[in-house]
């Protein structure tokens, strides 16, 4: 029921997703086409209606997820009912409730297809076998958390720091042309500003 | 000038020192002697008085720290002169610049010795050099910096959601001990909440 509209099936063939999540692995590090194959051969193929849930709470977590085509936005509600977005994905980037997949844990967030989504998806079980074999792909995970962790530091430090319309254009060249594919009040949301706040800050940075 | 107080000489011996960093390093990976003693090697000794900068922004950053004993602080002052501190460093946990570390930039942080400590460092292209010859780093990084990230994160979410003393109790936790060791006003701007409401929830918890 959860994942009842998540298809495992893909609109795209899948030589076009293996090139996808190729061009990211090689931007990032050196991996042989040995390498390539046997990772490529772990992924499995992922199809997001908009709307649907990857993840909701309580879900057990064994997947993380790269994103070939689309948007989702991954968040949680606290006690009091509201909502926190932590994070947009779009293409390449990866996605997931990463405390859940790291501690083989359940789900504590939603993650939510903003727009129809093909993504490749790996089960931590093998992915730790892919380290076994390739041990190049530590180094590539290990250079994406480290980006992740400089990006979320940097976020915190913004909030505490800069006006709407800085983190504005700082969330515009993070998360290059999503500005017209997330709601006005999503983005207000994950920049922690009020949505009438970022609506005069995007009007303004339009007529100028 | 800027680190005119730390000294390149330790008062403990480098056996003592070795012995911290790598049991450290076999809690979270399977490492040969030779792994060990590859990593060793490239360490350099760090001794810092309470009160010394370790890092000073402007300062070119090439090295990252591991404490062996001792507590710091790491912070960054806005440009409205105010001070967030970003991080505590006590036994056992990795401190620096890391966004200055991995891109070869310049620090924009003060850290800083809240007692006198003794650290081991290593030097960005040495850190390479042992990821090419010894990939097992690799997997000791990648697993360090997924849990500062995950670590980050239910920060932020904590902030958002709980309240005072459920945040110190979580602090109490994470930072095992520190709340003895730092002042009352510096754990409070890092919980991001008052000196008076953290003084009154400390007292409480005594009391209770």
């Amino acid at each position: 029921m959860l994942l009842g509209i998540v298809k495992r099936e893909s609109f795209y063939d899948i030589c076009t997703m293996q090139h996808s999540i190729n061009n990211h692995v090689k931007k990032h590090i050196s991996a042989t086409e040995n390498d390539l194959v046997l990772f490529n051969n772990v992924l499995n193929e992922v199809t997001i209606a908009k709307g649907a849930y990857l993840l909701q709470p309580g879900h057990h977590v064994t997947e993380e997820f790269f994103v070939v085509k689309g948007c989702l936005k991954a968040y949680y509600m606290d006690n009091r009912g509201n909502k926190h977005i932590i994070q947009f994905a779009v293409e390449n980037w990866w996605v997931g409730d990463f405390d859940a997949f790291y501690n083989e844990g359940t789900s504590s967030i939603y993650i939510e297809a903003v727009e129809d989504s093909q993504l490749l998806s790996i089960e931590s079980s093998k992915l730790n076998k892919v380290f076994e074999k390739a041990p190049i792909f530590e180094r590539y995970f290990r250079i994406l958390v480290t980006e992740a962790f400089i990006s979320q530091r940097k976020r915190i430090l913004s909030a505490q720091e800069k006006n709407t319309q800085e983190r504005y254009v700082e969330f515009c060249t993070s998360y290059s042309n999503i500005e017209n594919r997330v709601a006005n009040y999503d983005i207000a949301n994950y920049l922690g500003v009020s949505p009438e706040n970022l609506s005069r800050v995007r009007q303004k940075l339009k007529i100028s």
